[in-house]
């Protein structure tokens, strides 16, 4: 797979602010799904430009980041169609993972990830289905937002699978993170004035996950996690086996993206690059009607999710399996990371809860992510707590 | 309130199939929400239809219909930004009920009701976010569908609260409403050749809604329902109240309202007949971070539903409390009977599942409507079962 030196997919896409405001002095960049007025988002794949036209106006969250004082700083690479975690792109190139050199960035969010971790941007506009940002947040080393469902306009972006889609963001400190959550969540998602949260659970089975290094790393900062909250709760997710949550995703995922690009792909018969194109394949085989215990199932996870967090609990989880995998593994070993992965991402993407990745070092001195996922509409309190309190806290352990 | 004496929003849009199909022959009408390439949609408001311009292409379900057969025949009025049940519009004037005069048509798919009830158009297409294709269906006396959240593509609709938002159809015949699902439908929405429902469930407390002739003259084809099925059960539904789940399909709904119209309705401060003004004016009230008991209620509601009806039962309900309200009566009392009336239909909305209302002569002759909800992807094994077998035994039965 050929590495790409440039993480953008068009630098030259430069767009003052529109005023000044609580973003004024920062850069930012935006994934090549975003509709910018007089371009055409490409979408990681050349025949997406080719059958598409330029956008007549900006995408809603873009809107609102430039009337914050934020100045946009060009448009990055993106898996093809959002359609994959990897990084990878065999037509623009894998970007080159600034903290893990010779490794994936992580998709589908690759160039957003890479130009914040290389500092080139101060902040990053990505979108979040299945984790296309928290994965490339934890494989680049920076801190990534993925937030409530339906609270961050999508206005002005290509959908992939609606029920899951979300516009996210990345950036290398917690306080920007902060800053940028308070521009783009819904005035009305408010904190409310709380601090913290009073309890935090530990999902067994998600812990089974990672790679016994990556564990180690991570759960050093148990006990000082659980100093933070009053109770601390140990529990099963999945009775059934989180490989059955990820099944419903997987299904209702490709079920949609085959709605929104099936008639596309059918028509234009696009050139895909490896995986891309055997996931549309599978995509296009599934039927409604044969996969309603998919939806059955995420209605559960939904109710359990909603019962175990309340308002005033927050899960903590790995946010990958391990460090990025070599850019030389080969497709199937690619292809299995890439389940083990979306085994940890899809709670917070069927519940469509917010979570955000924390970095962490790992094996190698690479990067790898500790996540927090909390309540419907707790995005807010969620991002104050990891600014004010976790972060401190960690950084003091080194 | 005004009455119009013409259905039509637009009677002067024709346009000829694309194809011949299985609906040529068939001329159809189209709720003035859908996408018409060279036209505005103005669902229902001038302000709309100032501040918006016109179309670039069809709506896909507009294609679709073309291009198997179906001539275009005029777009009908809506209620206001399809926010309303009653069929009530302060600008056009309420169009008149053909089986009913005197009385509201329902809406917010008023015209295309009136339009096939009165014979001026064989089918005709609507939305149904929380009963706008049923109610209106029950009110004029035809036929209406509303199917499973998502199987129908909603490009190029005027969206309305999206997580409920449908495209639903309306025709005279039981026959003709087949005909277009078939059509409409997923073509992955295969009925897998089944025929039939092997349970017939029977909710308690929706049927304590209806007045006491509309329940009478329903539960007369009980005996008949149950000889179809070869299991009959009775529950209740919500055990903590129906109305309970109608506050929550209110809140969801107006917060998704809010989000997709807020901003236009704030910025262009549109005139808005009685009722609609206030609902906006509510709508613009709520905070999401207030009300995720809401999101959880709905979660709960699905995963019951889903348990009750699997793929192989029959949920048989009124599709309206009674027979039309009369047009003098005042905004508290028609306000009184659209809460009523939601609760009812309410239910399919919380849970994403089909519902097929089929016309019943109620009290003074004018129509209500008995309903049958089938479980997810159910959608064309229902049509078929209430177009060859419930339909001829309930003319049978007179």
């Amino acid at each position: 797979m050929k590495q790409s030196w440039n993480a953008y997919a068009n630098e030259h896409i430069v767009i003052e602010p529109g005023s000044s405001g609580s973003l004024s002095g920062k850069s930012f960049a935006v994934k090549d799904v975003f509709d910018i007025a007089g371009y055409t988002p490409g979408a990681g794949n050349p025949d997406w430009l080719r059958t598409h036209g330029p956008s007549a106006r900006h995408a809603a969250v873009i809107e609102r980041l430039l009337g914050s004082g934020a100045r946009l700083e060009g448009t990055t690479i993106t898996d093809e169609i959002m359609y994959s975690i990897n990084g990878e792109n065999a037509h623009y190139g894998t970007p080159v993972n600034p903290k893990a050199p010779g490794r994936i960035p992580g998709g589908s969010s690759s160039g957003s990830a890479v130009v914040v971790s290389a500092g080139l941007a101060d902040f990053a506009i990505g979108t979040d289905t299945g984790g296309s940002v928290r994965v490339p947040a934890a494989y680049c080393g920076i801190y990534g937002m993925r937030p409530t469902h339906g609270v961050v306009d999508v206005s002005g972006l290509i959908p992939l699978a609606p029920s899951f889609d979300t516009v996210g963001w990345m950036a290398r400190d917690a306080q920007t993170l902060l800053d940028v959550g308070r521009v783009l969540l819904d005035e009305k998602v408010s904190n409310g004035k709380r601090e913290g949260f009073s309890r935090l659970i530990f999902a067994q089975d998600l812990w089974e996950l990672p790679d016994e290094h990556s564990k180690n790393v991570l759960l050093r900062f148990f006990p000082m996690l659980q100093s933070l909250a009053g109770v601390h709760e140990e529990v099963v997710l999945a009775s059934e086996g989180l490989r059955e949550w990820m099944n419903a995703f997987r299904v209702i995922q490709g079920l949609e993206i085959w709605r929104e690009h099936g008639g596309w792909v059918t028509r234009e018969q696009p050139s895909f690059g490896p995986g891309i194109a055997e996931r549309f394949a599978w995509a296009s085989t599934l039927k409604p009607e044969e996969n309603n215990e998919a939806f059955a199932r995420r209605d559960r996870v939904r109710v359990k999710m909603e019962e175990l967090l309340g308002g005033d609990a927050v899960l903590v989880v790995p946010t990958v399996p391990a460090i990025a995998p070599l850019l030389q593994l080969s497709g199937a070993e690619v292809e299995k990371r890439r389940v083990q992965t979306l085994e940890m991402s899809c709670v917070a993407g069927l519940a469509g809860l917010p979570q955000v990745t924390v970095p962490v070092i790992g094996e190698l001195g690479c990067p790898i992510g500790l996540s927090f996922i909390a309540g419907r509409n707790q995005d807010l309190r969620l991002l104050e707590w990891v600014a004010n309190v976790v972060d401190d806290r960690m950084k003091q352990m080194g």
